[in-house]
């Protein structure tokens, strides 16, 4: 694959995969803000915050640098933080455009 | 799987997705550089970044909403970008922490 319109398609194809994590990843953070609820536990665990960027920038092997890595998920955490806090508040923050 | 626990390590195992798909769009996006430079095309190409967010919104069926999707497309493809602009400038940007 040696021409831009084959290298684009790829990353078509990847960013497909990725909507398709990110948004399951959502729905497991949605989930454990229901159990953390029912255990009355409290929402926001910086603790599980720093193992998650941990983890992720021990599996980094690049081209992307590790603060770039850490930048991106800690925009992750951020967006599934705010669908929780949403949802806890009893609406559904899902829009479609 | 009702468990913390469970959710949890569900979560750890998409991210390592995740960082696996993200680094092999940044090695894309270094070889769609090369090639735009070797074509003297010019490297930032807004109507291809609006087709991506436009496709991936597309794709997206929640739990995140479109906003959240494309703002955190905006921070992946800008990661590229500087990767790409460093790339360009003759150094290795990967540092491993």
């Amino acid at each position: 694959m040696s021409d831009l319109a084959g290298w684009r398609k790829r990353i078509d194809e990847i960013d497909q995969q990725l909507v398709k994590l990110l948004s399951e990843r959502a729905q497991c953070a949605l989930e454990i803000g229901h159990l953390k609820k029912a255990m009355e536990l409290r929402t926001w665990q910086p603790e599980r915050e720093a193992e998650i960027l941990r983890n992720v920038v021990k599996a980094n092997e690049g081209p992307l640098d590790d603060a770039a890595i850490r930048r991106l998920f800690e925009r992750i955490i951020d967006e599934a933080r705010s669908l929780e806090r949403h949802s806890m508040d009893g609406g559904s923050s899902f829009r479609k455009e």
